[in-house]
């Protein structure tokens, strides 16, 4: 029933960055993660955890995991663990004795300003630690180096279960096609594509409240917005969607836009094509730039610069997230220099790395085209991990 | 789709909170909760949010969310915030704009050492927000008094989904027991409950591993352990599930204790009698000193000392803990001093709160015998939620 691969995967790889980026000793430090939950524990850890609970990996090697009496099993079962020490009042005896035979230099926590997937300790769980530290001659850094590599490197195990959840969505997709018709509000598509989520026993990728997300004609609203059977599709409205599934932990992220072209219409109207044409230039733009060592702010800019070259408005988010076991994954971004986005677009990327790249404009009279592929960052470039849309799906309408 | 109910009962009881405490401000400040979830956030959102988000809430009544661009439209359809303000670069310039106009002397912000349920405020989170307000005459205060409160006393729409998931777990039990049998492993017992929340179209109210905890037999460990069919059932063991449902987005948490009773066997053993009935007692002894104004140890303390007094070993947990929105739903803790809770088990029980009522005792040679009681606290003293468990459930085997 629990499968540890992935884990035990990323545990090993967690060593070997640890001892490349030279620091000693990495703490991920939790309790009760089904409140607080911090997006490292699912890489190195099969469950949630109730009590507190201390796993640390050295770039020594050791892997010494403290937990409470009742889920310590959880920990033995996986075997990779050096020691899995159990205690029943207080965590702190045991953490201390065990830092004290380390001794290490610095200490790297989860946390971070930029990146969220590296920012799971909280500040109370953080204010324990201080306490129970206190006096110790350790340094506290943030471990957001660590973890953007070690959850931006994806394993082969990995990246064959975001291709399974990319497969099942183009399946999806195709049969949105079929069932697209004038006279459908937004909120009925939506129902559709969970229909057909629920058919292949899967969970949308995000909150089942916008996922998928639906823009329907021209007056519909983007954004992360609750479908609604306000907007009716006409002939001649565009229809984007933008959604993905979690499919054995891992999930997808695709945008897709259809037209549906009224009788008698023979040739696309040219707003529309060269929207359509545009969203796709700047994409392949992105993915002509994208490889390993360049940061995340250049591949942004490639795209963006096409769109606002091309006269329609700057979108105004990253051109591309990585994705994983969750839909934003963390660690380096395909976005521009913003304050909110942190130090992340000016991160390198690595090989490994699997981003979406999405980006939409509008279409006055019509409505929005937007599209979002998912790559995989090799050595050379990238490979995409599914179908690509490199036309519009008209449907007659 | 969405259904804000619960929401503007919790935003409106919040102002209430806050008044009553005396503290000027609570500022919720989150970003990417699909990652670093808040547990504050779904009282009072009624989504996850991706960029930075600010929502404020003062004794005065003023209530403000400022959130990013593509995000605002789900704060706005609430329509019960005076100002939703959007961004898109920065959070920043609003958010020190919001608070000088406000200009509060606290601002009450979500961590806490000891309640995980008002600790959602990430490290990266909290100096980002040092750094936005450095200079700035604000005092930041623990957000986990009015966090207690507001949890913790829950509303009628609250109560009543809370007894929802309650009964419908009734009703998996009751067939449970019409399928128990010698032969029947742990995990094929947890794969029968899980297909019966499928065919009710819930999940688990907990991780899905060990949801439900299923103790089978003496050799069977007991914990937060995945079932396995490691240990079969035979004449004369003890079968325990620990288990709860999610229906509505409130949690149920029940355990109950079947005996396999051998042919020919007319009274069941004394050993086995004797353990039910002592926890019998203790959750008695719990339920007739929980009623508003008792400290939680107080509580526990009174069941605890039935189990020891009676020659058991004392079990190593608390003796209740909140339910609501989850399974361990924070605030004040019906548990003993002890470090690793902090200071919970000192807090004050109010009404409205819903706890569990939990413990239990090996029989050697039988198995483990385990109840679990969902309770709400009125004026007077406690409501039982749903069915009780005052008798072993004895299946001829």
């Amino acid at each position: 029933m629990v499968d540890f691969t992935i884990q035990l995967e990323k545990i090993q790889q967690a060593v070997g960055i640890l001892k490349e980026k030279n620091v000693d000793c990495w703490l991920t430090f939790v309790r009760e993660t089904a409140h607080n939950s911090d997006p490292a524990l699912p890489l190195i850890s099969p469950s949630n955890v109730t009590w507190h609970t201390a796993l640390i990996i050295t770039s020594k090697g050791d892997k010494i995991a403290i937990a409470g009496r009742y889920e310590v099993g959880n920990f033995e079962r996986m075997g990779v663990w050096d020691e899995v020490i159990s205690y029943d009042q207080s965590i702190q005896p045991a953490l201390v004795e065990v830092l004290d035979r380390l001794n290490p230099k610095q200490i790297a926590l989860n946390y971070s300003e930029s990146d969220t997937a590296a920012d799971g300790l909280s500040h109370g769980m953080f204010l324990t630690l201080q306490r129970y530290l206190a006096g110790k001659p350790y340094e506290f850094i943030s471990a957001e180096g660590i973890l953007s590599s070690l959850r931006g490197r994806k394993t082969a195990g990995e990246v064959a279960r975001i291709r399974a959840a990319i497969d099942l969505t183009d399946q999806v997709i195709g049969r949105i096609g079929e069932v697209l018709e004038p006279g459908m509000g937004g909120l009925q598509m939506a129902n559709f594509v969970l229909g057909e989520y629920e058919k292949a026993g899967v969970p949308p990728a995000w909150d089942i409240k916008y996922c998928p997300t639906v823009t329907v004609g021209p007056d519909s609203p983007v954004g992360h917005l609750s479908p609604t059977d306000q907007y009716i599709a006409k002939p001649g409205d565009l229809i984007h969607m933008d959604q993905g599934v979690i499919l054995n932990e891992y999930i997808s992220d695709i945008q897709r836009v259809w037209y549906l072209q009224p009788k008698g219409e023979t040739t696309i109207p040219e707003a529309v094509q060269k929207g359509f044409d545009t969203v796709r230039a700047a994409i392949m733009a992105a993915a002509a730039v994208l490889k390993p060592g360049v940061q995340g702010w250049v591949v942004d800019d490639a795209a963006r610069q096409t769109v606002i070259n091309a006269g329609y408005p700057e979108y105004k988010h990253a051109t591309g997230h990585q994705i994983g076991r969750t839909v934003h994954d963390g660690a380096v971004l395909l976005g521009p220099r913003w304050e909110r986005y942190g130090n992340t677009p000016y991160g390198i990327v690595e090989a490994g790395n699997c981003y979406t790249l999405e980006l939409g404009v509008p279409v006055p009279g019509h409505g929005f085209i937007g599209l979002e592929e998912d790559v995989l960052v090799t050595e050379n470039g990238v490979e995409w991990l599914g179908n690509v849309q490199t036309e519009l799906y008209v449907i007659p309408a």
